[in-house]
């Protein structure tokens, strides 16, 4: 049976290309980085390209690039060791962002640091005006998501960092790119202190991830030992990884078709149109929709028994985020403020350059037929 | 030209069947072990066949693993968060650790705790009557690690966790077993609290390593966020890393010739004897030496500068850890009360199951007639 995924939120799988970046990396290029002969330093330099590829796509000359192990760690360590903290200080935080930002705040909170986190609207937008007025004179950080993992909602971060720089110039802003980097363009990162990101969304291999920060903004390590990183993070870097990540960062910047990820949205959406009773979570104005993730919502139906009768039909989707899957209810739909029965039915579509038109009407048209032999059961 | 690699306790090359692995990640294994269709809980149960190969090779039917990005992550997630923090307690460590558990113990220093850091013998042996000695009824954590990352010494680990639990049975021990774990046998686990491990060392990939631990044993996330590995180290797991790690512990347990690093070694040391002025750093006494790593000092030659005229001829070695090569001077040779002369000159050369003996012959030739024309230069 064909295989149609459609959880390129979750994970990808990687570019061909990886593959010989693989074969020369465990042939050439596995020396350790920190090493002093000239085949190490070759992997170090291979390293330092690394980055400077990444932060090209990124669109900064002002920026650094710090490796981690991935977008979970890369946003600990902004939120941990990224702002000053002293005693009088608070955050802000968005109410709907990836569990690696709202543990970390909430771990802040326990350690008696007042955190405000800013209810999302139903779909998971914030906007610049209700980060500002959070935000006072003792804000040490902000953190919203560029894009929401679980709804798709994009948020407008150049203007929601310039709002909490015009209210507190000092305070540091932070978004978690890991699904919107390489996919959704930003004109002027200049008011973004820390920008996160993840390998894995992009084609490229699980481990590695990164933090984006400008020169002289409050950062310190987060993993301790021999000061690797330019001493920001220890541990042997995953180079493999770290090459795989620049590779598909090029391709993604040179050759994939960055318009497909919308064009099957719009496809799809357009052939979901004619299932009765069917919300859509994403939000509707496409400025506040990034384009390769579709939530909606099927009433009357189990968004994991959805998932599961497509599967038997070789289609992969998600019912929330893959992260807190296995969690029950989703956190998110709480924060949306979902009905009980839209939270129950949501389910998360994502797409991929790769994605095809064929794919999604055939995905469509089997959660048509399923919702409707599933509501027999359901709503007997 | 021919190139002899001798710094394998800075990092392996990867195991030819790691190349076959890629491949089947890469087309077939690449799903987010989270996500709830069968493709991806194929991926999650891969991860757990590898947990019990990896404890398996541990010998042990009581401890669990968690995987995380490193053996510095895992040293940094026992220490800080492996073992009750509260006011009073007091923390117990090796004098002459890798910096990863050294800088994490010096971070609760900061935070007040007291530590305690036991003074090594001129190799790096630590002994079970010292630690006893620093353990009292207050102490949270022991750290001493197996075996040492520059000299080599091979701490009696075993008896150094009944001395501690004799003392107090509550205190926990953590044993950093990056350059022992598949290579130095361990007959008893039952007091290891917490041992740590990084699948690079054994000829897998960069990017992944893990936490042994004991059931009920107090452990804490260190990376917050989406709750991966039963809660305990968020972020998508790196898969391929993983997967590698359990084929190179395989590899290590099944086939590969675990005698032939002490072989080398040995043929090694006794071509080296004919050069005039070394001192050997590594323990005499085999029972306190690893089999794959000798640290010797070459009187009145500057290893780093050795190092670049071996690599002149392809051999490629270390001045001490690569961890920490880039810092100038060894944090180890202070600890190990080494005169300037000697930390001067020091060289780690390290072997592999894959290390032949003519290799290390060319490198000790090689080293002795280095050693004299650089010695006419250092001392007219």
């Amino acid at each position: 049976m064909r295989k149609i995924y459609l959880d390129n939120a979750a994970t990808t799988q990687p570019l061909a290309i990886c593959s010989d970046i693989y074969t020369e990396y465990a042939q050439e290029l596995w020396q350790n980085p920190s090493a002093l002969y000239a085949d190490a330093t070759r992997v170090q330099t291979k390293v330092e390209e690394a980055k400077k590829t990444l932060l090209r796509a990124f669109g900064s000359s002002v920026h650094r690039c710090v490796f981690t192990s991935c977008g979970s760690e890369s946003a600990n360590m902004v939120i941990l060791r990224g702002a000053r903290q002293k005693k009088n200080m608070n955050y802000v935080c968005g109410g709907a962002e990836h569990p690696c930002v709202e543990e970390s705040f909430k771990y802040l909170a326990e350690q008696g640091y007042p955190v405000t986190f800013i209810k999302p609207d139903r779909h998971g937008v914030i906007t610049p005006a209700q980060v500002a007025e959070a935000v006072d004179a003792d804000t040490a950080l902000v953190s919203v998501m560029h894009v929401n993992n679980e709804t798709g909602a994009k948020n407008d971060i150049e203007k929601i960092a310039a709002a909490v720089k015009a209210k507190n110039a000092q305070a540091m802003f932070h978004a978690d790119g890991v699904q919107a980097y390489c996919k959704e363009r930003l004109t002027n990162t200049s008011n973004i202190d820390y920008y996160t990101v993840s390998a894995h969304k992009l084609h490229a291999h699980k481990g590695t991830g990164a933090v984006f920060y400008k020169e002289n903004t409050p950062l310190k390590p987060y993993i301790l030992g021999g000061g690797q990183e330019g001493g920001l993070r220890s541990g042997t870097q995953n180079t493999l990884g770290i090459f795989s990540f620049a590779a598909a960062v090029s391709y993604f910047m040179e050759e994939a078709d960055k318009e497909q990820a919308g064009r099957v949205r719009d496809i799809f959406l357009e052939a979901c149109s004619g299932i009765e009773d069917i919300v859509l979570l994403t939000p509707e104005d496409s400025e506040q929709a990034c384009r390769h993730i579709v939530n909606l919502s099927v009433l009357g139906v189990r968004g994991e028994t959805l998932l599961h009768t497509l599967e038997q039909q070789g289609i992969c989707i998600s019912t929330g985020s893959a992260c807190s899957s296995k969690k029950g209810k989703s956190r998110i739909a709480k924060a949306l403020g979902l009905s009980e029965e839209e939270a129950e039915g949501a389910i998360r579509i994502s797409f991929s350059p790769f994605t095809t038109q064929e794919e999604v009407l055939t995905a469509a048209a089997q959660i048509k037929k399923e919702a409707e032999l599933l509501r027999r059961f359901t709503r007997k």
